[in-house]
């Protein structure tokens, strides 16, 4: 019990996520619960789930109640992170869930975001080239978007081994947890359930510009993404089909070799065996990304799908593993690689 | 009533939504009811959602069985129309909801389906530009695939009003009773529900030659498809996000002009007024195909979303479309454009 | 088209089904559709699946917009319905498939609803003994809630026949739709998929005075009713399961003739063949109650487990098959037994 | 790593259910892994969701593959358990997670399960009144089933505090994966979403007996059960809504306390604040029961919602629960009372 952890924003899916793992982690104590409007309820009337916590009560989120931790986690809606964790010490270790910090192209934030930039921190995916190295010992680690976490994963491979051309198209299916708690229509269950639908198309929604910064980076040049997110009827999971064109000469052998180099050494990330495709379900609860990929001879791309539970590895179970990473302690620490299936 | 008309079939997924039209449609009256292993059950214990139908026996799938009517509609395995097609006489109007039928290249029919093809009769896709002439009296219709179905209203305006390069990516979430009725464990509800899947990766689903051939057409050249279909958590359904590259200097103006040319007088298929994304939801039973269109200026890239029921404009609903344009009844008779929802 | 109609709380679930159901009728045109808060904008924005109404315009419900048709369906809050309909003509036909007026003892209405009775019009549950004649020519129709559909159909005919002691349990799994399009927390779709729940335990759900009316009425004497409502993962459908005590010496035979007997000559209620079991799916978007009955002879209770459409025969379909027989028109007109499955 | 522990019938839900429990725990090293059909398969072919031991190949079940183990899990078809258990030793710990020796009168077994009785085990629910001293040191256990899991926890304190008239009526949803791995039609996805039915109605289920069992010894007289299943869209979870005839003069504070008392020191059962009523979801993957009582005044008739994850407080957590009191290690270890939600 080495290190004591606040949560902020306690009572959305996404703080309850964290509690779920910080509950199961050896290394830290869960200390203090905040909320916005919730505050002063216990938590078992918001996250019934949770049942050895569901006495405690949810205090403010203000600098005051974070006080006094070693690590604070910020599930907060975004915009709200960055005058918050400017009042919360240097020393302490702040794990941002929102979009704040993500971006690291001021203008490229204030146009999907329509608000000034806060600033960039280290970026807690750990599988990019190098990143583990730039999360440790930091003290401010901005936890990717859903969406990115898993596009990138499942493209940043093809461009470091330079087997990709830079035009991505990604469209993936997410589960309804990732549109939040806040109550409203187009997400009731009798709208939700039986339906698969499209929203934030044609390169509007928030989480394109974080896909295209990191595909860029690994490529070393401008990567041009088309990215249509969809709502499927799940509560959790996302399944990503990212397709890029192939470079002329590019193989499947040399495709496989790509991603077994890349991730054959990953704790949370699988290429699964030929013939097997991912689906959401082998991934929930757990803080893994599987993939399989293909080429289509044809039409000369390379078809990568990946699946995540996009409320573990997309974003709690993330922030742990990077805050294991920015505290030293072992990257698996706390973390599953079983999901609950069926 | 002034057509007769079976159904072979009748105990699967497609001859039960067939009936349902059938059943609705004021100028057919419903003659053999025909299965394969269920020949000599009840409807009722095989499809017991058609209630005035429930104590009809299913008969044996054979040419007797199926003669004496004036239409018959095939929904059987792929493979199983050719043979019994040719058994039934000219004068009968034969709508075929396999495939066997709907590929025009000899080779890339062997290519996908490993058999020798059976030929190439009149495409039961209305919409397609000429297409209602070549239905009108004639006495053979392939139904489209389902994923064939959507792609192609999805897509085909863009090519005929030369806005879209020959680069297509086609990713596709479908309900599962596209996988059909037949026991596998990969389609168990406890498998399927909560997740979202993919299959048939890479350009080798059977519905890619049919895709690619119609949007070849339309464009008048090769146009080169990557298709990813997925498995969503849902019964019936499909949600289409088809992106083309877009040609130098096309608007949205332009493209949006496009597809209200292509659909304003389609009473099947509707272009939704700019700011509302097409569910699956919103066409549950009803034959209709409603699509967005977005022009993604940083990728440069057309994407139109779009949904059907798989069964209905999809299939059953399709067949029943192009049935009456063959028989000259009005090409609505029979069919709805009222989703059932929530 | 002999009728005009107009729906009251067009934009909510209730009232897009009676529009579904309205529009394949061919009795009835479809006049004014006014709504509360969604006034002003087109339906198509509201209720994206009914698209051929797409463009029409909701008007404020007021009995001017209402004024001048022929029939009038209510499908608004409860208490909204009695103010409203005293503006109305007494030449109207007013079908209010709200509460107001379907309890008969203003005490009862009293503690359930807190407020004080409006009245009681003619029950619109055409299969009760002796109905039929209450409803022919009737100017007011109140519509049953859909519990009470469902479970007075599921345990009436054992009353009337005498074979049940009034000691009556009733638990039953309703889909989500039942709840409203108003957004809450706990009706999201994150909440809802892959939960039951249980709500309104004890004996405190509104539905459970209408219960007790139906089945004491049937008994001759009060009924002793425990109602259990659940929320099921679906959008539509109820499963009850209803059980009553069996009077000494009744036989399984004696049962299922008591059943036979009440429904053979049913268009929309069915007991289905020895060994099939009702399911929600078989009902969707249909008029119809499903059911199956079963004497448990070591705790000698009487089960009966019916299924319906909640917003079909458990709202619209009813309220359609009640203006029918208030209007003169053959009952099943504009009506369907054909569900949409799977 | 004290223990270690085989899995026979690796490869079904209850198995893998085992597994995933079985990796965290502490104190159980995961020996051998068998199957039956799918003996020789890796792991990851048909549990892909347990992904640190995909590479595990399946063995044969054979008390030879089962040998050298301090405990063994089976997770069998009925009737399987009794001869393979009768060739383990009788120093290992078998835990049989079957229904084989769950009854303890041999005329029940032979009525409800058609074959000879094969004895009767410890029954592995240690919430029963003094059934942790049944099962110290045992090295057999019986794990009860799901139903009577949640039935009991439900019911046994109203008996056992001399509340409850001997007249039971319990009616369970349940989540698909109950029915078990095995592909059947009406186990299809595209059959079960969207549907509630019923199955097993009229006293018929084979955990009738089991619930009639535990109650009556609870009372110390015979309760009548009345037990209905039905079928839930959803892969997990069992909501059971029971009732039972209050004793005269019985009130809710009196429930409430009878409740309060039997699990306000069980660490895997709750009795939820007033006001808050259980849902599946809050159980998911979880070994926790909920519940909450009612006292329904006018039809005098208790009511208690429990609900469980079916397949781990209702098989795979509870055996490891078992298995823990048997082997005298602490009762909660590896596992927990934190579902995956939403």
């Amino acid at each position: 019990m080495g290190y004591r952890a606040a949560v902020a924003g306690a009572s959305g899916y996404a703080g309850g996520e964290l509690l779920r793992f910080l509950a199961a982690h050896p290394e830290f104590e869960i200390g203090a619960l905040t909320a916005g409007g919730n505050a002063g309820q216990p938590l078992g009337a918001l996250q019934p789930h949770l049942r050895s916590l569901a006495g405690r009560i949810l205090e403010e989120t203000t600098p005051e109640t974070l006080a006094g931790h070693d690590v604070v986690f910020l599930a907060l809606p975004h915009g709200a992170s960055g005058p918050l964790a400017a009042q919360l010490g240097e020393d302490v270790l702040v794990v941002d869930c929102g979009a704040d910090f993500r971006l690291e192209d001021a203008g490229e934030w204030e146009h999907f975001y329509g608000s000034p930039h806060a600033g960039t921190w280290p970026y807690g995916l750990p599988e990019l080239p190098g990143q583990r190295a730039v999360l440790a010992g930091t003290k401010r680690i901005a936890v990717p978007g859903c969406y990115p976490t898993v596009s990138s994963l499942a493209l940043v491979p093809a461009f470091t081994a330079g087997l990709a051309e830079p035009d991505v198209v990604v469209v993936a299916a997410s589960g309804t947890s990732g549109a939040g708690k806040a109550p409203k229509t187009n997400l009731l269950g009798s709208e939700v359930m039986g339906a698969v639908s499209a929203y934030g198309v044609g390169g509007v929604h928030r989480h394109t510009p974080e896909i295209i910064q990191n595909l860029s980076k690994a490529a070393g040049e401008d990567v041009m993404v088309s990215f249509t997110p969809t709502l499927a009827p799940m509560s959790r999971g996302i399944l990503a089909t990212c397709t890029a064109k192939a470079k002329p000469g590019v193989t499947y052998a040399a495709l496989r070799e790509a991603y077994a180099a890349a991730y054959d050494a990953e704790p949370f990330v699988d290429l699964l065996p030929e013939g097997q495709w991912p689906s959401t379900a082998m991934t929930l609860g757990a803080n893994t990304a599987l993939m399989q990929v293909a080429l289509d001879e044809r039409s000369r791309r390379i078809v990568v799908v990946a699946a995540i539970d996009n409320l573990a590895k997309g974003t709690a179970g993330g922030a742990v593993q990077s805050a294991n990473l920015a505290l030293g302690i072992p990257e698996e620490t706390g973390l599953t690689t079983f999901a609950v299936a069926p």
